[in-house]
């Protein structure tokens, strides 16, 4: 559904992509070989700043899935993250539903894996549980999805984002011995539920902004007819923060964070955008499921090693021998992204100084 | 035919509510559960700071309309108005007519009903008709409608919005023991306008301003083929003050009013923008009168539920507790708006820190 | 050929004219009848503020065209202009050709009547050919039209706008004893412009900006397929100033004189932000023309009346109770005309205050 | 294929170009002949600023071609530059191949002929090899171009622009007697890679932005189906500096340096915008290129002399006698080029007040 229905951010926000202007160099200065995409993550070296962040498991139909993806991850040497492992605790002892996570780490064997489970969740839970799950499935961190957004329109819903939770987040980062890294799913995280974590020590974020995947759209075709969330799911069609405004919303307060850049950031171009305005590393997710199933292993690996080509192109193409270099040339932020920023308090010429 | 032919303002002011950005809370630090939508408004203390705003009454066959509008404002618990109430004071003794205006009472027990009368015919009629109006239709409030440009291209408008009719409603607002709230009718009150009746002592104003329906082009299909004024109406098909000016521009005037937003505040994603820019409850008219005439009850409750859910979810997800604090909350101002304002004379960042 | 093949400019700069708002007074303290349209122009009391700017003249079929135009002149009591007279100067003593302007005279009998000629033919000319002109055709008024732009595209186009020009003009003006007008035909008169003829004692300024009729796009249809002045004429469609920055430009320089807006100035709303912007007067011509070649003299009568009309209801709706009072009220400027203005090193604020 | 396919910048910058208003003058002060379009360029004094950049040469085929561009070249006594001459050097001897660069010489005997390298491929070549070229060809300067995107999207590309490029520029520089221009071929200079090259003495250069032909497109139509640098083509359909940028962005940084405006410069009034933005002359090929190939050589003509007279046309308009004058007739910058220069640093009014 998520693959066919129209359940994207309306335009993918090309304003505020197009707002960012990264200034061609035609003298480089380098030679397009002498681009360094490769990126420390996670204890590991990684041949690109590029994840594959987490979609599916759980269902014994996406075992292959899942394989395939890690395949990729492999191949490329890049990150790669897994869906919500919640069926594992609901369903312990289920070998098939555990398969599906454990495919990951068995092909992506020199990567990070990243596990994944929603933050609401996890107040019922005790840390134990995850401890074990980061050992069983050799996580190399564990990803703690925010999405108030997709509760509040989901058949069975949890919408309790209380203090609670970022207790047992804080709880869960003391016990497990692997990072945690905070994420939204498609809404975008702020100035504000950043400084949530940060101030208790979580140092890795995905900001995922309003510009790809719409879970709230997503959940609306899983509603029958009638139901009132169909239409609260209506009007909020475009809710959430672009991805462009959110990585700065999350550097800003974050200066020393990993931050990663997901949501609509579907092309090399995006993510070197990305990366310009303070991002570390990006991440995408559904274009790559969508070329997965829809054409196969072969085009979405090409798919991915295009991605990583464009990236490096364009690195070339402004003069940066690596994405440390590529933060410190010049960029050019035209509204309505310099505007949102302005009236969010940031002084733009600073922050674009220091980031 | 208000229903039926394209009488909207054009593109329902889309530009001026994108202008205005609520920053997503990725961490609500609340449960959906938790947001409190009631409001004080007229001695009451109703479910949601939405308001059905006056439409119709007069024609028997508005009857059951009227009944049934009222039923959605009991069975909500929102408060509710009635349509200019001339028809009453024309038609004395008609019990027919006061039916369609005593059915809202007799149903909608338990919120407030609101009576309706244009300021243009006041000065021609004695305080007294009103005191006694009040009291037999049990009104809990009195709107005054100022609707000049209506006026102008009404087969039989009354155009005299003279200095008499500001002390009308003075004498007004003396005799009866109800507030006065003093209203638009879809094109938006200005400071000027407001600041006139607040230093007369009038406290509710209803925007009402160019987003919605627009009764100039409504009008217009009522003039004969030929009359001049079809021309007049074509010519203003636009015109107005968009809603989230003229929020700002009563609010600005009138910092202790109770300021009521509507013009196109269709749904509960531009009934949190208006709250969070300034105005302390909603109201809308005509989206709610089209799906009962087209839909039926069941969808038009419906429909006001979803709206009412919907507002609920951008509290959730901005983290806002009550529309007190949704007023506290991060807005993001961008052009044309900010644009508009700076050049009204408001210094947007330090109305920001008021609102 | 101007009233059928597509020669105006591009959207009739919709941009500029929307980057001016007119604040809705909901309470307009005055009655529509105490709206006073009249103005005092030429020693004459006109209705209303609202001139039919020259077009026709010379070719004995337009004898009917300039009747017909005259009579609604005189009816409504706005002023008139007619088309360029260098066809009497050329045929001198052709009675058929004097005739079609003497018609207009001869109608319009108490409502200025102002003649027409352009600027670049009179340094061959002696100012008593003009004397006469003005005593025979009884002018109250004499435009001197400056239109290089057309002149350039013109099949025997004169472009000799040298000092000379500028000379003959002031002997011009000192010659005959009615006022002289500096009108532009579509491209705009700029500050620099006006400033030339201001500083010579020139007082009435036309400026015909660049948003209604273009004659560069109208001399193109008439040059031979493969002239190369067609294609100067394609890449210069939208050549000139818009009326609304020409408006602002002449006013800044010439803040006591009279000052009349044409070029797209096609209704009364158009009208109604061109004075409020600075200027004394509105003009228009086309749109006229086409209603009564298309449509007959009763639907041209009658889109006269609805032009007025709708000024002085767009008056009666910002409270004004005549011209000076609208250039009191409230103005918002926008972008692009408010950065266009900046550019050109007017202050806004100052201005607004100033007009 | 360039002709054919779509290889353009998407809307060739429409947005950037309209982003510059020049001021019509309704008096202009002169006569149009009074336009003086004649400039020195290269010892020569030329009859327009406007220069034929170069494209072709090398294939047999060509030679016809090359004759009638330098045929309109010298007819209208302006500038031309031939395609790269890497041909030449490649096959040494070949006199078919070196033939279709001599004609130009010929042909055009009064005129600057500009000879074509690309600077990537200067390392591995003895300055004397160009010693001989310009002697030979007998050219009046060398144009050394630097086209790294283009490189990367080539099935044999080189993307070698290191430090041993800047190098081997400047002794080719100080070996040749004639001048060397250093330009892009459609992606645009920025400032930092003008000032490589002005800081070691380079005085012309070209910006060739990204307005026109954009050579990533034209290089993916000659990559096979499933290469991967189809996608990364794709990406960058639009990278590069718009034109109206890069004119300030190498003038910025080179004051006196002799800057040329190309890159979809593709008519007169663009040709003015960019001469008065701070251009001393424009270019452009494949408007031309396409013209002659698809429309012949008479129609070639016309359209360069039309986009002469335009040019002329819009200098008389602007009250230009030459193109110094132009630069200090008043320009207005709009949005996006405004900010955009504002985010790059410069102080707009001051270059305005300098260029
Ligand atoms: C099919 C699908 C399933 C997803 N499942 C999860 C999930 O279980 N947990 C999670 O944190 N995010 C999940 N996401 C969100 C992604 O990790 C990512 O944050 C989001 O899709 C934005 O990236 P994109 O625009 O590249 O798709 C899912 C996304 C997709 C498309
Ligand atoms: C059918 C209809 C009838 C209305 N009648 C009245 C009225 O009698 N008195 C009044 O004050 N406003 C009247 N209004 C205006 C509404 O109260 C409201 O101010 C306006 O429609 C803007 O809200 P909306 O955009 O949600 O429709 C009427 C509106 C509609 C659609
Ligand atoms: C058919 C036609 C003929 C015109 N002839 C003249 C003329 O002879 N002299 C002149 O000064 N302006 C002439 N004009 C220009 C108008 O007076 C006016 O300045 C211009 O059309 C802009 O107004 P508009 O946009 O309302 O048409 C003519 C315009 C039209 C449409
Ligand atoms: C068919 C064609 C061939 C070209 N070949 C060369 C070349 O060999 N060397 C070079 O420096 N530029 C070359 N260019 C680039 C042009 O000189 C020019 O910089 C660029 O096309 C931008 O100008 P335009 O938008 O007017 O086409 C070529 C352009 C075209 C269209």
């Amino acid at each position: 559904m998520v693959l066919t229905k129209d359940v994207d951010h309306p335009d993918h926000c090309k304003q505020y992509f197009d707002s960012i202007v990264l200034v061609h160099q035609a003298f480089p200065a380098l030679r397009l070989e002498d681009v360094d995409l490769r990126a420390k993550f996670l204890k590991y070296e990684v041949n690109a700043p590029v994840i594959i962040t987490g979609m599916t498991g759980g269902h014994p139909e996406v075992y292959s899935v899942n394989e395939k993806l890690a395949t990729i991850a492999e191949v490329l040497r890049i990150p790669i993250g897994v869906g919500s492992m919640r069926p594992v605790l609901v369903k312990r002892g289920d070998t098939a539903v555990a398969e599906t996570y454990k495919v990951v780490r068995r092909v992506a064997r020199d990567v990070p894996v990243i596990g994944n489970i929603g933050a609401v969740n996890l107040p019922g839970l005790d840390e134990r549980v995850f401890i074990d799950l980061v050992n069983e499935f050799e996580l190399d961190a564990l990803a703690v999805h925010l999405n108030p957004a997709q509760e509040v329109v989901q058949p069975e819903g949890e919408t309790g984002f209380t203090v609670e939770v970022v207790e047992a987040v804080v709880r869960l980062a003391k016990a497990v011995k692997v990072p945690l890294i905070v994420k939204e799913v498609g809404n975008g995280l702020s100035m504000e539920a950043v400084s949530v974590f940060y101030s208790k020590g979580i140092r890795i974020f995905d900001v995922a902004g309003a510009c790809g995947t719409n879970w709230v759209s997503v959940e609306k075709h899983r509603l029958p007819e009638n139901d009132v969330r169909r239409f609260v799911a209506e009007s909020l069609s475009s809710w959430g923060i672009p991805t462009p405004a959110a990585i700065v919303e999350a550097r800003y307060i974050a200066p020393d964070a990993t931050i990663i850049a997901s949501g609509g950031v579907w092309d090399g171009l995006r993510a070197a955008k990305s990366i310009s305005l303070g991002a570390d590393l990006v991440g995408l997710a559904k274009p790559l499921l969508k070329k997965l199933l829809l054409e196969g292993y072969e085009q979405a690996l090409k798919f991915m090693e295009a991605y990583i080509q464009t990236l490096k192109t364009v690195m070339f193409l402004t003069s940066s021998r690596n994405t440390f270099e590529l933060r410190r040339r010049p960029i050019v932020i035209l509204g309505p992204l310099l505007e949102y920023l302005k009236q969010r308090g940031v002084d733009v010429n600073e922050y674009v100084m220091a980031r």
